[in-house]
């Protein structure tokens, strides 16, 4: 596990990769997130009606597999702030039960907002146990910064004293 | 409640609007929502912590936002058939143990895929108690087309018979 996630704004760099653990979705995770959300669309629910469909099985929802991966991404709540942003969330392949995913993800740019906060844009990879992608998404977080030290500097307006 | 999303895609136009229901967010949405996903940053988990924090008490997490405004909007599952894509979504307030929310939703355009299926582009904007918006995303579903009756033409290479 590596600890971009606990850098400092400043420091953190465009290009930064990172590997998180791997989950596996059994059964009780989409029935779970089915009640908790209220997305009961059978396609997630019922087995039999699932069977018939285009994907022959039960899925888990799109974002059961975003949320789980955001849980998955080792946030230190000493950095990261907020998820600001998802842009571009696009699921590729359905997530059946007993697959095991993971994310692989890239620090894609970071902006600067004020003295303590800056912007860091970071694009997520979910994959799963075959190495197939089966969701993308980009995500912004609001990322704190360290205060800069504060640095006695020579006053510009003060002559140099020739003795 | 309409029943935009029980509509053939043919029937379906541009800038047809929706409301949803509301749903409270409570502490226990919360909770569970973080056990589920396993995102369990303080500013959703730890009373104490958040406290502190720039938001003053613990609020809800942008996904479980977007998540339960999927379970809010009223998919039919014999037209519904998959969430392909979620572009920009964005959180724009906090939302806090007590808030109520709801869905406001608009059919943005279509594009055909096949003689069976298209894609429906819609944008969801989630308000709270006081009309103020929470989260805005646009949502991309894959839709089920009634397939076309087969009509007789009379066929072009055959001449009218004179009598």
């Amino acid at each position: 596990m590596t600890t971009t996630f606990s850098k400092d704004f400043d420091v953190l760099a465009a290009g930064e990769r990172f590997t998180t653990l791997g989950r596996t979705i059994g059964e009780a995770d989409i029935s779970g997130f089915a009640t908790l959300t209220g997305d009961r669309h059978p396609q997630h629910t019922d087995a039999e009606w699932a069977a018939g469909s285009r994907f022959g099985e039960r899925i888990a929802h799109g974002l059961l597999v975003l949320s789980y991966a955001a849980g998955l991404v080792p946030f230190d709540p000493e950095r990261i702030v907020a998820l600001r942003r998802v842009g571009d969330a696009v699921f590729k392949q359905p997530v059946k039960i007993g697959d095991t995913l993971h994310v692989e993800g890239e620090i894609l740019g970071k902006t600067e907002l004020d003295s303590s906060h800056g912007l860091v844009e970071t694009r997520w990879r979910v994959l799963n146990q075959r190495g197939k992608l089966v969701m993308k998404a980009d995500v912004e977080l609001l990322w704190r910064r360290d205060t800069m030290p504060l640095v006695e500097e020579p006053r510009a307006d003060t002559e140099p004293v020739l003795i």
